[in-house]
């Protein structure tokens, strides 16, 4: 695919690229506004021409040694190496947020497909002889079959990686459907699986919309569905596509807490609450959006913390520079954070930093939101409730650590909480209490590593299986149990001693 | 409850038994057909009170250590073992199998006790630490809250312990609706688990029929349902309760078949078809129901799989006596085999051996259908493709083990698959190419110990994770994952050295 | 065994009680000084014969499918649990410890029976199919054959039960030796074991000293020695064993290490320490004997321990009160602490609590130490190295937390450190850098429950597996790795269809 | 190391290769009796100095997180496989075999480091939160130290690697002590691995014989030796190396047994056979050098199997041409297998093949022997008991699979029994029953892959843990329990809320 510019756009089913449709989402640079890429919607017939393909591929891959497959994911790892820069630089020219952030989000994104690597090693059945009567048990894991990933925009690579790499390590074959608002990086990858050595129709992909998205809920030949997005999303993929007898993990929204304490040091809490507030534009599902505290707590890291928020720089981030922000990804998402902001301050919130409007000498078309903070926010207003994805920050006060936990576990949301701290009885509370799936203590983004699940609890995610860790390989795997045992009859004799 | 009759059913809630109802389901004794309980059927407030009363007994459970909760299921075992005979001979009583089927049943479940006691050895999370930047991570399991267990008629000890006891030791709190057709031993159980020493609320049973399972599908502070059944209420059962937001598994039905090899040894192969088809009056969903082989095969084994069929005794189950085959459930019950009797007669199939109508001494009034077997059947006869659960053998002739093989992975169900042979090669052809979960060389009834997942397969099953094993635990558990790390900070300088 | 006094000791061969002895040894009542028990010292003749009655049980016993075998350990801790406050009075009478400190070491003890019980879910072993050229993978646990446990005085329950629960669950048959100075309790285990229906042989005891120890070193039937007890003789145990071709796993002794902080909180920290230090007459091997911390941290808590220290009672164990001191557990061992005591004032440490001497109204005659602080030990002094395993503690005084933790590593041993703290950064400094197999935070016993290894480091433990949790599992089985394939042959036509 | 030939052999110590030595050994070409290359032999100051040089580095590579450890074994795997034809060929030159024999054997060692890259997976402790009384538990893995591998001339690649890269994942610093006589592959081996970024320090290698190997038995920084070679060296290193207190994991020879029963497939079987007694000069401790049968069994396959054997081809190894069997690694080898001949003849079995003197056009001074078979061999003769480690291979005759399975666990021996057969309950029997701890069902080599152990039983190893996969991992790592609690004491309350 040499002769084709890296901002070509293609479905890739069956190992071919297929550029032509009938219709076409045009997808703007978010840094100026202008058409990057004209991206192609699959008809019907090319969802299931997709799905058809992953099932022919599969009855041969799923019957590839484990050990043979394991060696092209190596070989992915090597060339996924090789692209880094590009890669990133795609991506953030794509997405809006800067090359450093897109290259953290790819090395994440990378540990997955280490983890393919590694499968062999805890892909395992189980044995137990002579359970009694002479019966031998034994247990192997099989494929699904044909395996979907329908993923966000806000992480083009990380996310697909959390889903592609093990489901067909694992023996299945995959159909990824990615945001048309980042189709590019995402299609690059499937690219760079073929020339790995996946053979095709093991990995495809297909660009669309919500008819794209129901075509698969509901295709009889789909096994399995894997889905990041918001919650009501979240919510419709996993009730359509269990109604159509599917296993679903759709992982929703989020509204994550960080608990500042009065022993919190004060610079290192600081850049860690920027970091997770502010960094890849408030744009993830593990983003610090409600810092919570006691008034000391509170007032010991403010001044500190709306300083620094003020000197981030803003930017273009599809050319050399490196900004600390850059754009959000659309005008229209551009405006609904906007309109959050508005909606704050009308209903009493304290907006200490504003962020709207921002001047950016070198992206004045761009779609920015600078860091936004209210202070003094009540836990019932808007902002403290709704996922704002954006860069904008609430800070509600209460009297006591019962209280803040309370507040904390009222929110529908079970992503993330992070509690800064040096106390190891105020971490341990957390760790205990805090209803939700993922915690840190002094960790701004408790995003895990590809060995451990990505563990959304409440309605962050519907389902039992979390992509990555051993609950991605149980979601695309099943088991058989044999019993066994052998007949020790004189009716055999001829064919034994 | 000691001046209550056995046969006196009561739901059972916050401890607390409840026989009153305004409406009661009356069901027979199934040897003599006269009413053997009455069962109240629990009204919506009911239900939401049971569910109520697992809420609010779950935070105290929950944070009981899992090796305190674990010494109650070791009074649980015993109290089980006490009363061994006495839930065999009720089991028998109320289902209509002998009741040295019955105790074998009961068995089965106390192996799920038995994994239950033994849940602290596997509960355990994960560490790793230093992942980079001194962060340490760990992982914890945590319950999900109230859970559900809806049970059917033919297993009312074992299948009810395939769920509760993982799922409360686990730390949940739990409701059980049993069928109203065999509602006596399930509440027995409910009822010596409390006096084992669980708390009240911790587990709790309502009776009732379609209306009380809504509800409990409806339930928002319900987290997760179990379900078995046959396959069109599973997959109900599965739409309904993931559609409210919740984790499900749910079996479903069966069709499962038995190939017989050339080489299989003639007395073993038959000795164990005989009691995988006809044993529990085949009302089980792992129940051979269909031989297939080639002619050579079958011809080898028929007369004397016919003869050893004609000779089972028939009798009542809920005295002294031991027959070999039982009544079945209901009048009802009865009928529906007939009616596939009938159409098997009128399809065309061969029937060999016909059991409608049998003459039984001692239960002239009971719902009996005998041993049936039909040689030639088609694969496109209804006897070869709908679930009966009776006494009812189907056998097909094929010319190859691989149109075998074809013809059993044409089935929509994927329960069970046997072979029977002395070739190793077989075996692994079988075990490696039969689309089922659950496969038997030369086990009649493939069934897993509860250290091993009942792994139904396509709509045998819904969801991801199976009842028993460790997906039994997966299934009612979630993980919080903890990233922690601590600041050397110099402000901090006044409580260290 | 009905008419045998409960004093009565005896050897337990094949089932069989043996009283009779050429030489015995006369334990003492360390409440009294008067004989408590004969001990019969085992003839090699009498080894030999334990050895040869193992051997001829095992290849039933490892036969008995494992499922089998866990119910005998659920009916031994039924039996356990029903002569609980029997065992423990005997205990505390052969010993010295309280009834209550008695008590806390059978729960213990009794927490790997229950492990035991558990085996069949974690015995399992595993599969990988089709790993290149059909062939298929499998992996089975074998158990060794004959077993043995080597155990000190300090423990005569919880140490033996350490060992060959697991070990006989796992398949192998075992001979116990344990210390003759308390020879009563482990007796009393063998025996309950036999009632609970352990085959005769499968589990054996034998008493004696060295010669006994020297036999089954060097018995060429014998395939694994667990040992418990100082390091020097620890050290020649594995060094035998092993000379001799077998597995050993043998614990030291250690000389742990509490650090306090300056933040620790005074109450909980002095509670934590005078049961850690002067518990079971701080004859164990994870007794705190070292304080270490700065002058501002020792002298915060100093004060409040002393004089609860001083408000320990003393008396006798063999009745009916329950002091907070025992005796030790013989004049010799009395005299041996009392020695180091005196060493320590005569190297010039300050001793601002003299337990020498004390004046015990009801048991004038037993081998009393009382509670003894030295402060501004010197890390070289006699008392600062040497295990005393008697109720002396040694305060070290240091200039920072560096310094602490180096001193700390200096040891040879490698059981366990403490740290008292309420900072989440000094625990972690203390968990990562401590170099010992097992760290308390603001624990002051840090002896693992039966599902985590009894880990000690350095000269606390030689060999690879320690006692409890999977390593215990591993250490007393093996694993047979089988490799399969089918040929699919024409040769073979005849017998497939 | 550019300008250094392929043939010039050093030690690396530190990083640095050291050519240098007060004394050599001259390793001659097999093919051709002429000097190879000049081994330097270690002097104790250079062991002592490689012992430090990986002391020097542990602190720093131990703390160096998992996963960026496992970056350079990624990278170690990719020039390996860069490398792997060059690798094949001085493998092929200094040992004998032929270079695709050579490649096997590098596969499998490739094998090995995959598992390396995949040890962060693997690597994981445990956790057990709220154990009682607020206590939480958590386990974590640790390095020992300094790790040995001494390893045989036979696999100079492939035994390497069953070591280091899992002991130097975990985090290890490692000193390898290959056999002088094939010392090059190994050297090149841990080259690589400094190519691909293991630091200085963390991998030597030291050449040398017995007073190397004792120099590192007793040397006190060293904590664990891995070895492989024959039976009375293993159990040499085994006894000298726990008595210094290490750990210890020591694999012996072998005399492995092949069952050939009446319903094997002829030319599988012989095919498989062939492979497995005359492959790799039959210099390998999975070799086949027993096979057992019945007459029938016997008679059916030794026609093929002689005539077969007949017709294999010698030659060089250390050219272009792929011979079947190249020269046994030196003259004394060469010669000592002469005599087994020859004590064969003399003992009275029927040598109906002689490989002796065998005529090798293009290597008249190499080191030959041919195919050799001798019938009829009773089983106390002296081929039938001791490992001859070359192309010689001895036919058992008995009358029942009953006396076949005893004869084969006569043998002092336990690494590998292979059973040729279609029937289950064989295949069964055997695997149930050899006492050996790797077992083929029609498999000539079970020698398995690097994620299950390499489980020799009886003679053929001493130790607890076994080479490869998680007992290879397991050995070279400890771990450290951790149990916490935080108080909640008012003392504290100046530091929370």
């Amino acid at each position: 695919m040499a002769n084709r510019s890296q901002y070509t756009c293609t479905h890739i089913v069956n190992g071919e690229a297929i550029d032509t449709s009938e219709t076409f989402f045009e997808h703007l640079n978010p840094n100026t506004a202008t058409v990057l890429t004209r991206v192609p919607l699959a008809s019907p017939e090319l969802v299931n021409q997709a799905v058809q393909a992953a099932k022919a591929a599969f009855a041969e891959w799923a019957n590839t040694p484990i050990v043979k497959r394991s060696q092209i994911f190596y070989r992915y790892k090597r060339l996924f190496e090789d692209q880094f820069a590009a890669l990133a630089q795609l991506l953030s020219t794509e997405h809006g947020k800067n090359v450093n952030e897109a290259k953290g989000s790819l090395r994440r994104g990378l540990e997955v497909i280490e983890l393919a690597c590694s499968l062999p090693a805890v892909y395992k059945g189980e044995t137990l002889r002579n359970v009694g009567g002479g019966v031998d048990y034994e247990t192997h894991r099989f494929p699904l079959g044909v395996c979907v990933g329908i993923t966000p925009f806000n992480f083009p690579a990380m996310i697909p990686l959390w889903m592609f790499p093990i489901s067909v390590m694992a023996g299945n074959t995959f159909i990824l459907k990615p945001s048309p608002q980042t189709p590019l990086t995402s299609t690059r990858l499937v690219e760079l699986a073929g020339e790995a050595g996946l053979p095709p129709g093991v990995l495809n992909i297909v660009h669309g919309g919500k008819e794209v998205v129901d075509a698969l809920l509901t295709h009889p030949d789909i096994q399995a569905i894997s889905f990041v997005g918001s919650t009501p999303v979240a919510r419709y993929i996993y009730q359509q596509g269990t109604n159509a007898g599917k296993r679903v993990q759709a992982s929703g929204g989020a509204k994550n807490y960080a608990l500042v304490m009065p022993d919190a040091p004060i610079d290192n809490t600081v850049n860690a609450l920027i970091s997770s507030v502010f960094g890849s534009i408030g744009e993830r599902c593990m983003a610090t959006s409600v810092v919570i505290g006691t008034d000391a707590a509170i007032d010991r890291i403010l001044p500190s913390l709306k300083n620094v928020a003020q000197q981030l720089t803003l930017g273009r981030t599809d050319g050399q520079n490196i900004p600390d922000i850059g754009p959000v990804v659309s005008k229209e998402h551009q405006e609904r954070i906007e309109g959050y902001i508005q909606k704050g301050v009308d209903e009493g919130a304290e907006l200490i930093l504003d962020g709207r409007n921002p001047f950016v000498a070198d992206a004045p078309n761009g779609f920015f939101v600078g860091p936004t903070i209210f202070d003094r926010v009540a836990p019932d207003m808007t902002i403290a409730q709704e996922e704002i994805f954006g860069p904008v920050l609430s800070i509600i006060r209460v009297n006591s650590l019962q209280n803040a936990i309370a507040q904390i576990n009222k929110s529908p949301f079970g992503n993330a909480v992070v509690v800064y701290t040096n106390s190891g009885r105020s971490a341990r509370e957390i760790q205990d209490k805090a209803e939700c799936g993922m915690v840190g203590i002094n960790v701004g983004v408790p995003a895990p590593m590809s060995l451990f699940p990505f563990s959304g609890w409440k309605q962050s995610f519907f389902g039992d299986l979390h992509v990555q860790s051993s609950e991605g390989l149980d979601f695309c795997t099943k088991k058989k149990v044999v019993m066994k045992r052998w007949f020790d009859d004189d009716q055999l004799n001829d064919i034994v001693f």
